[in-house]
């Protein structure tokens, strides 16, 4: 197998084992819609060249699958995240706040919080805090103010996050949530919300992207040297 | 658990149990997407702490998983909401009529009629009077006027609320319903065509929100001291 | 030029003069998007070859700009349409019923019965009988009734089709219009709305397409020998 | 049971005995998301009143419960449409001519095609002439041409609408259905393709209306006294 | 001119002179898309028949043109409404207040406010108190909770209707405006929002309608006897 | 059976017999929607008439029942295209590069150069060489612009396509797939990315279409006598 | 000016002089957006590069401007394409066929033509030949069979396209334009007709890019060395 | 004025003078429709509360009767723009690095860099490095990778970003243009394309936001004490 050039060649996939040395973490891998025996041969590929496993929206039937051949491949149902990460241990100075409006948007806020944690960051979850009920997020606002960054994680209206934003002084990344129905026509709704977000120091990823929220406010608490 | 700052926090929910003091109602509990071991125990919170609840798109399977720990939960299939309240006695003075456009927006009907009778409203249901065979809207004329505030909910083409609203004088809440095919889009058709109405007297809720209908409708017909 | 294949061809253009015996009219032309010099060069085409002209969406510059070289052309600025039409004797049993909604659907209503009246239909206008005041349609019933076949033209939320359709047993055409502003996104509602009637009878044209209207209705009024 | 102001009024439906006298021919039931004892009591409601039952959108299941209670009602399965009609004596002179693009059109084009029968139209099918082989509408111009109306029923991308009206006088019924995948959107895609036809004498049926197209073709098909 | 039936045919226009009697207000006049000429009619016409004149969305020219004919008309250039009302002298008890989000949004807020105090109500303006510093609308919370009901006005993203529904017992009116630029899609995005609130007691109208808003707004503050 | 006329009709079905002379290929079926006895009955049409078979979106269900009366069906279940052809001997000259993005992109990758073999071209591979690693297809280059045709099929943002064809000299046929979540809204993000592509030399083909890619690739392969 | 790493490097802008020796043709240049006094400089830099030079979407206000620094520019105010190209010389062997659904869609069908022609190729146009007049294709179907390549243009519903696909064995690329109104969406409409052809052979382009077919149509016919 | 809550209260306006403190730069004006005046005393408000004014998308005109009574007014018609900002004297150590896909990006793009340029960040601009000439942002490649946070700007399909990203170890904010014409929907085509981004560390603001991206990037190049 051709690792040379940066790249495991399986044929039907090229592993980015270059990634780690580019980009500060190996690739991760998106699950649905690939076949298991091509997902079973990606983990072992990743495995043989020494790379850390973090594999997203993956379910219990296939994670079962994956841990047969895969044996100390850890699960988070909640987040819906499987990994196999050795050396976790320099731990990052600044604190990631992962917000949610509701309990149903826990799942996402969760992949966001484990991506964090497993990429090196030190994160505090603040639960169910919508604008509802306002006096929960005011309550809350020392905590809001010692984060280095915050994701916010809201469906139906996503309304937190200028409520929050206009609060700290620190960048928040909005994540919008498929929860809700109706006109909120899968997360549209809070995705346009976000995105037009009058409050400024807020940046938006996709629809239930825990994952890339995650990641991004792990870049952000990685100091460049 | 602390509830002195007007919430109960479980970690992963804060439940707002000041809302009664601030609103004039306990919180309801949206059920899609929330795990049954959180919604149970978000049930326990609120019943410790001396709430109402009301269970709003609660399934049929979800409501027998809690009615084991909550023994006399009610349940309405067909309004699909679950609620447990004690005082429903003060009953307000005026009238409200629920009024749906075919036999396929009843369940949504039924929603905004079980809400606002729970919340203390007297509610008159006045069913399948499509604007396709208009005599029969005109036949109750004297139940629309007699109304304090009507709320319609309508599928397909949702042409009902303007022809409503401009007979009465009172207030209109228009519920658009997902029931249709082809060009309704999942709600997208009755939800413009309520926005658009030409007859003055008329506002909106969400996609399939008989709960949102109901509530506002019972609002107008508190009197605020 | 080339017309023994039922076309005369000016290069840039293929008149189908051969559509009055296949069709039973001519072609009508688009004004808009087309070059000034072009269209003329269409207009003497068409006359050349002893057919009717029938100019829609003609806006009043391009019509001072063609009467020059065609003095005859007639010209209706409100429902923006001009014509030159010999032999328009023939007048069809049936009548039509044109309807408006409201009166900024006047245009739009006009260019459908003039079409109409152009093919050689009888026509007969009830503008200004929307919804909001329903006992202005219902107080026309008798002229509902007559008519062989009805264009109903209505912006905003359109719901006058269904209910007009529902009182009748005669086909309903149905026009969206672009007046309205916000969630009418420039007829979109009216077409969906007109598109899901829950009342059968309807059929429906494209937004402000007036000239459809009325050539369908003449077309079901025009018997077929 | 009130009937005397041409309704039947069983609570959750009002049925609309008046509408043969009003519109030429009784209610028929759209019956996806209604209840089977509803829809039950709605047939019971129609035979007791003496009218012809048509149920449409009728799947086979809900066709098997309804026969056990209804033991003359007949079913066709590929338009499902369920009905009990008496009379259907009177044939109408004009022939109508239901014309699918591909075969994966032909429940919605059967749907049409029955309605206009069991309305008492004389109907005749064409099926499989999409124009991407364009010889095999040409070879059945006669029939085309001899038709009072067409009904033209069309997936994808709809193009065959503009191509029959461009050859015939009569008018043609365009039904976009939801076939097809990717940019289809569910219909959309043929949807405004027939909105848009160049080619005037054709009007929309919503996506998938079968039943709308063949109700509308009998209409132009019954000569009015 | 006949208004023997409830209203004043005008032929192009029929003036629904009962609407006071039907619905408590008269008609008021959307001026859009309508000839002048012919808005000058209806004018006339609603002066002719003793009713109060109410036009919305009126511009500049418009009411300059119209002026010239009714001396005593008066126009709030902010708010883009004409009007000539008589007898506004019974003032009700309750208060409405309107709240803006931004500055950009005060041209339809007014629109609301000015509508509910010609319709008899007592209105309080709250503007630019938008969710990126919450402290503004916090501050006058003791105004928030002394309304009967709250018109809440906002662009780009709309969020400020949860949090003051949040807050307070009174129902809320929510108007979304095109406000905004991008991804707002010229209301859109408020639309959604407002459509999908988490806070239970909050309707919406169409975008830019503060008409409607102030409407629906005088209508709740209106005692029903 | 007439198949005088270039087609053999079926009665529910034409089957364009005619094609491989007037466009060089046969008839492909598109399964979905189409009954299964239909469809037996379609491709024994085809084999009777001597046409090769080659049946698009087929599931492995549908293969398992026509196989039974097929016996020679060949069925690719990555790519689910079932066929049946005798004479591919004649290989052309150019090579046509099928390039995938992802892994979760093979099967409409597979179906692309699978339809492209077996119209007579010869395929090359290249998966999973998304620009989240740029080196990898930056590594291929020297594939790339041996290439006569390229195929870029890519799911999510879709950007792959723009890259490649600013790298080489010969035409790209780029493929959108509903791979993806949230905003990529079943292909329509990957679709915009494409029709937009920065890069002349690129074309477009429907959301998952790999038979049309393969197709098309295949006739720009197919040299015109 | 660094040109030594394949690009000239303006400060503002990067001009890709490598492309003719990658790409086969230079970088074109698209206007609208772009200042004037940038444009002037980016047609310099390209001049002196010895690079031919390609403008499109060029208004005439623009070419005026530019004419005055660049006098031998060519301008075809129709195409709105600005050109100053030395050795148009070597014209290839295969025939473009340029085909135009209405004369509206000319000025894209020109920018097609053109652009072919600029590049090397030689191309015939045959315009004003949609699908409501089909005789006007068929009678030219020779000239259709001859071409190597054929660009489709249609605005409206644009169902030209598959109806000329079918009749061919060539490859067909198909140009929506935004003409027309309503439901055409600003030319949604015949791009998704376009995309969802159910003739194989057809590939798509972005709403009126003529640029970009004609770019894609000499791509086909010039064959790879 | 009441300025002890936190805010000057203008009564049209509520000038939030309490955000330096609590976020770390003050409150920045949004301009388009506001009225001049209103505009004009909202900068007066801040100049006497010593804030720093910060102007968004201002025009020329506007800036023009600003200038009249702010003398000191800065202006940068390019990223439209205006500003009075006494102490920029504390520039941060990191770099930010602005991108931009074309040259009709650069007005947005300037806004961007000038925006963190205002807020004390040190930033360098590439301009026109679409991936269609890839080689261009490869050789600059040291520069991407000295960067502490890069700004993506881009338009059409808008794929630099995931290109840019795949290369980096930084954080990268991507700002989707509504440069472009047809399928780009003014700026959905690369806002969707952006959200999609295959390659982690990617966030979005709304189209054209040129000052959020440019506040965000200043905010994660702002040490937090």
């Amino acid at each position: 197998m051709n690792t040379k050039f940066g790249f495991c060649d399986l044929g039907f996939a090229k592993l980015d084992i270059d990634r780690v040395r580019r980009r500060g973490f190996a690739e991760a891998v998106y699950c649905p819609g690939k076949d298991k025996i091509h997902l079973k041969k990606i983990c072992a590929g990743f495995i043989r060249n020494k790379q850390p496993l973090l594999l997203t929206k993956l379910d219990k039937n296939t994670n079962s699958f994956l841990r047969k051949s895969i044996p100390g491949l850890k699960y988070n149902p909640l987040a819906k995240i499987g990994y196999l990460i050795q050396n976790k241990t320099i731990v990052k100075k600044g604190q990631i706040l992962v917000v949610s409006a509701g309990t149903s948007d826990i799942p996402v806020a969760e992949e966001a919080a484990l991506t964090a944690e497993l990429l090196g960051s030190n994160v505090v979850r603040l639960y169910d805090v919508g604008v509802a009920g306002v006096h929960r997020v005011m309550h809350k606002i020392e905590e809001l103010r010692k984060a280095k960054v915050i994701v916010v994680v809201a469906g139906m209206e996503g309304a937190l996050t200028s409520l929050v934003s206009g609060l700290v002084s620190c960048p928040v990344i909005a994540v919008p949530t498929s929860c809700g129905y109706g006109a909120s026509f899968n997360g549209l709704a809070p995705l346009l919300t976000m995105l037009n977000s009058c409050s400024p120091g807020v940046v938006v990823v996709n629809i239930d992207n825990g994952f890339g929220a995650g990641y991004f406010a792990n870049l952000i608490n990685t100091p460049k040297e």
